[in-house]
Parts: structure tokens; sequence; C-alpha cells
């Protein structure tokens, strides 16, 4: 995995809830770098969500913390307080400033960081600084996650070699009482934080915004970039296209791991809805299927099963002609103008239906509306790990 | 079970999907009936659907006819006519006209009715009537249901004994591959067709509008009524309110128990929002609450988990003040102005959560909105069923 110049990583165990690994990531870069956030659109937004959100208007800032155990979501003034307390603590023990660390928690909603524990934890993590890899921060901000998700690329940009690497945790939109899908992106390019702000929208826009496990956003949901200028590459002009492109790509990647490691999924299905009246419509269409429990049972039960989609369409109140309306999966249309298509589906769909990745693909009519989400199936294993976690 | 005056029931076992059970149900009045009905806002609508929301425009009907095992839906121009088909075979056999005579249907999307199957069955059904009880046709009209489901009652209307008989179906807003909730009422009140349409689109609303088990809306829902007159009560000016009120009664009743028969579920929760800006946002926020698979797989592990609860209400897009929200598990409450209450809730609620009646109780703000949706929890069995149904 090639490292964008100039960051750095520590990562510490401070037993905030998981024993024997680490739980607490801080990454860093050598120069301020321009800052861009998206944040979760819940109502309730976490403590780190609110002096991140606060923290990232600046345009500018040097470093990422990231605890897994605690959420600190819904905990009111206290869990603001306590947010701040550990930007301090970090700041001390590295010479940051406080206000140049952005924050990030996941975990239990409700329960308040630990604060005893990152006393002691946070020396240790300042001394490590430089020691640990991608790999090591990218494992530490894990909760019910079943493997770590990083990707990263480099480009020529302006005659120079770009960096960039992301790394983000699920497993669902929001996991079993554990908050949060987080992502984070590092860049080496100079780009302004205005365009760098605006590129990192639409690449949230194109990915995680386009994924779902449970339909439940979470608390504490974000997506925090930092691009420190450090390979001296100025992005501008055509260029900004060029990262766009590329920083775009790199979270879709990110998203698809995430639903590929969704709590006890064993399918990463891609519905994909052209036709409609517009992307709005196409949109709600697609995100219905895609959240459909019937759909998505179906699915883990490797069933051709185009009626639950056909239902989901139509309780969607997506606009459309249902008699112009077709389904295909795994490639083959089995509903056309509103009508099944008579073929033996059980025999042509089922041994696909085996495979991992799958499509639907609905036309609605000739409209220009598209979207396409990324979903995992409903398994007794999500069930059972979202119903005895606590327990 | 009393039952309303001038009604017949009658079953067969026609063998479309289930063997050795009946599947097919005939419910007639020895007089022309006010009718009234609800039908599903689902797009893609069943032949059976389109078909008796014409005739339930004519006011009067005498006869239900209702078989399990096809649902008849999103089968064309051949499934409307294959419907029509079977009402002149029942025609045929007991004298009604075809078009006094009211179909529904439930079973797969998508596959057609089996027309030689009910060549065979129809003569055994009519010469049947009036030997089945109104348990046997709510048994006839099951899928997945586990039991049957009826709910009656009697009330002195001017002068006048008058009863209620409702019988339904469940298992899920739609079943596995099996779709559809099916209701029906039979009342032996004198009622204009406007007025008792009325009485039963308030009805609707305030019960089967009001659970859910998995969102999925079916193809073939729908709420069929009929007054028939025969216990010679004219219901008018005041006792127009009380029928309306014994109805919504007898609706929720049944809707409790399709709820209390969801696939695979073992709790029946109560979500109740008050204090909303106005029903809508509490709506909102209520339905957001009860469709989320984490609050539902939480009840399902017994788990007082108020932070799933309260992250679903911050997604939904209801209008609200986090810091005014308070929520109440079991009748104590564990968040109160957007902060958690400091208690022992695992010591507290452990135990109350064992029970099958369970209710959350969420104060918004302090707005006149209010509502109340019923939902099932998300368990191992619901998806096994909806997984495995078709293998």
């Amino acid at each position: 995995m090639l490292i964008p110049q100039g960051f750095q990583f520590a990562v510490a165990a401070a037993g905030f809830r998981y024993k024997g690994r680490d739980d607490l990531c801080l990454v860093v870069s050598d120069r301020p770098a321009s800052v861009a956030g998206v944040f979760t659109t819940n109502r309730f937004q976490a403590a780190p969500v609110t002096v991140a959100r606060e923290l990232v208007a600046r345009g500018r800032a040097r470093a990422l913390l990231v605890n897994a155990g605690q959420a600190n979501a819904c905990t009111g003034e206290a869990g603001i307080a306590n947010c701040r307390r550990t930007l301090e603590m970090v700041g001390l023990a590295t010479g940051l400033a406080p206000e140049d660390i952005l924050p990030a928690s996941t975990g239990v909603i409700g329960d308040h960081l630990l604060l005893d524990l990152w006393e002691k934890a946070v020396p240790d993590l300042a001394a490590g600084l430089g020691r640990a890899t991608a790999q090591d921060a990218a494992k530490a901000i894990m909760t019910t996650d079943t493997f770590c998700k990083l990707a990263g690329c480099e480009l020529e940009l302006a005659g120079q070699q770009v960096r960039l690497l992301g790394m983000c945790k699920g497993a669902g939109m929001i996991c079993p009482d554990m908050a949060t899908m987080l992502s984070f992106v590092c860049c080496d390019a100079v780009v302004e934080p205005g365009v760098w702000q605006e590129m990192v929208c639409r690449a949230a826009d194109l990915s995680f915004n386009r994924i779902t496990v449970d339909g439940d956003t979470s608390t504490n949901d974000c997506l925090l970039a930092l691009a420190n200028g450090a390979s001296g590459a100025v992005v501008d002009g055509e260029d900004i296209a060029v990262l766009d492109q590329a920083l775009a790509d790199l979270c879709r990647d990110l998203a698809y791991q995430i639903v590929r490691d969704a709590e006890g999924g064993t399918k990463v299905v891609t519905i994909r809805v052209v036709g409609a009246v517009n992307d709005r419509e196409a949109e709600q269409a697609a995100r219905t299927v895609a959240h459909s429990p019937l759909v998505k049972t179906a699915f883990f039960g490797q069933d051709p099963n185009w009626g639950r989609v056909v239902a989901a369409l139509g309780r969607s109140g997506a606009d459309f002609d249902p008699d112009r309306v077709s389904v295909a999966m795994c490639g083959h249309v089995i509903f056309a103008a509103g009508q099944p298509v008579d073929l033996d589906r059980d025999a042509l769909l089922k041994p696909l239906l085996a495979e991992r990745d799958q499509q639907v693909e609905v036309v609605l009519g000739d409209g220009p509306g598209r979207c396409e989400i990324l979903t995992s199936d409903l398994t007794c294993d999500y069930v059972r790990i979202n119903a005895e976690y606590r327990t």
C-alpha cells in the first residue's frame, strides 16, 4: 500500500471495549492539510460529529483521532466536553493544536468516553506515531467488521505523483448498537479547501450515500478527508476532474467493502434503476428495493424471486407506468412490459444466484433518470448479531 | 362466535398449493349488501384487486370469493380474464350474478390461477354453502398464518341487535412470496353504501394502516366489507358514530392478530409517538422506528436498546428538537430531554422485555401530533421463512 507523503499513523490498545486489540487510532499530517467532511444527516448528532463539523469549517487540520468502543452519541453537553478533553490530551502529548485534530467515535450509543482509559493510552499513542501502518490504523477502528477496509491509488497530477489512501469501517450503516460508518481519506495533493470539500461531497454522494445494509443511518457517520499537499502537485484546472474521479473511485471501492462486510451478509447486490422520469424517482425506486426485507431474504435464499422486486417497486411511490416495467436478475430479463417472461427461472437462475455479487436491473420506462444502490442480503446471522450482541 | 344474520359460508379443498386443507372460501349474503373496499396502494395491483375495485364501485354486492395459493398479481390481461372466469363459474354454480361476487386472492406473485382446479372445486363449494363455519372460512384463506384470525361483536343500534364479524389473514404486510393481507367484514346493519365506505376507510386507517411486519405493502392487500341489513337496524344519525367505533375496534382487533402472527415474530411492539408538530410528523417518526431492523432485532434479543430507537427517530426526517425528546420502554423513561437517564436499564428492563406485548413511548415535544403503530420483532425465523420458502 503506497502511503501519501507526509502522513503518519499511530495506534494504541486502550481497552475501551475490546480486549487484546488496538482501539485508538491517530493519523497525523506533517503540515496543515485542506480538510473536508461529510456528516450524518441523523438529527441526533454524536458529540464527535458536532465537534468535527465545527473544526472542518476552519478549512485546515492536521490530524484524525478515532476510537472504537464508545460512540459518544446522545451524551449531551458532557459528551461534547469529553470529546474536547480527548483532543486536548492528544494535543498535549503530540504538540499538535487541539483544534487541528478531528475526532470520530464508533461504539455503543449513549455510552460516555472512558476518560481514565484515554489518560493511560494517549502517551503510548503519541510515542508510537510513525510506527503503525495504514493496516494497523484501519484495524484499530473496526467494531463488528470482519476485515479491515483500505483502498489506495496513485495518479499523476501536474507532473507529480499524487497518492490517495482511504480507510473505513462498517459493518452496517449503523452496526449492532455499535454505531457508525466512519471513513477517512488522506491525499498528498495541493487542493484548496473549498475545491476539496466539493470533491469529497461528490465522492460521498456517488459511493457511501449509495449503499445500505439496514437503512439505519447512524448518529456518527462521517467521511473526513485531508489533502496535505506534500506531493507538491497543485491541483487546478483539468486536474480537478482527474482527482475528482480518482477520489470517487476510491470511495466506491471502500463503500463496496462495507457492503461486502455487511453484518451476516453473504451477497453484494447492485440495484440499478434506469428509464425513470428523473434521478430522484429512480433513487426512490432503487432504495425501496434495496431496503426490502423480502428482497434481501430472497437473495440470502438464492431465490429468483422477481415478484418481491416488483412488489417493492410498486410500493416505492416512484412515478412509472406498471405496463412498461421490466426487471432482469443475473442478466436475464424475467419480467417485461409488466408481465412475467415465460422461462424456467429456477433452472436458469438458481446456479447464478450462488455467486456473491448479484445484479438487479430495472427499466421503469424511457426517461433519463437512473440510480444505482448497493445492498446486502438479510440473513439469520444479521438477526443473531443484532439480537444477541448485548447479551 | 355470533354470525351476522343473512350470511353463509362455504369452503373447498381445491389443492391450489396446499394439500389436505381448504383453500377456497365463499361468503354469501342472502340479500344485496352495501359494499365498501379499501385496496392496496401498490402501483402493481393484482387482478382481483382491479376487478373488486370495479365491482365495489357499484355500491352493492352479495358475495366474497377468496383463494389461497396464487395471488394472481402481475399476471397481465390473462390474470384479469382468469379472475372474471372464476366469478362466472361460481355465479353459474350458485345462481349469483358474477358482478355480485367480489374476488380476492393470496399466494405467489406472478402465478396464474389454476382454472382446471377451479372447475373441479367450484361445484363442491356451491353445494356446501351454509355448511361451513366462520372458523372454516378464516382457515381457508390462510397461507403462512399459524392461526386463523376472527373477531366479532354485537351491539344495539336503532333498537335492534347488530352483529359484526371480521376475518383476515397475515402473516406480513406481504408474506414470503405469498402476497397479502386480506381482510373481510360482514355486518347485518342497514347502512348506505357511501356511509359504509367512509366508515370502512376510517377503520382501515386506524387499524390495518397502523401495523407493519416488514414494510412491504403487497400487491393484493384489501379490506372488503359487506353490510346486508338483515338485522333490520337502520343505522343513521348518532348510531353512525357507534357503528363506526365498533367497526374500528373490530379492525384493530384483527390488525393486532396479524402482528401477533407475524412471520417468525415473538413480540407485538406498540410504537406510540406524541408531542409532534402534527400527526404526519408523528407518523413519520413512529413508522421509521417500527421499520428499523435494528429496533426489531433488539426486541427479539430482549435488549433495552434505546439507542437504536433514538437513532431511528433521528433519521426519520420528522421535525423535532433533539434536546426535548424522551423515550420510555416498558413504562420506564430511559432517555429524557435528549440525554440518557441514569438507571440500571438491564436490571430494570430485561425481565419486562420477556413479555410478548411491548410499548415504546416517544415524546417529541409539546405539539398536538400523535401516532401509534404496531410492529413485530425481526427474528431468525422471519429470515428462515422468507429465505427458504421456495426451496
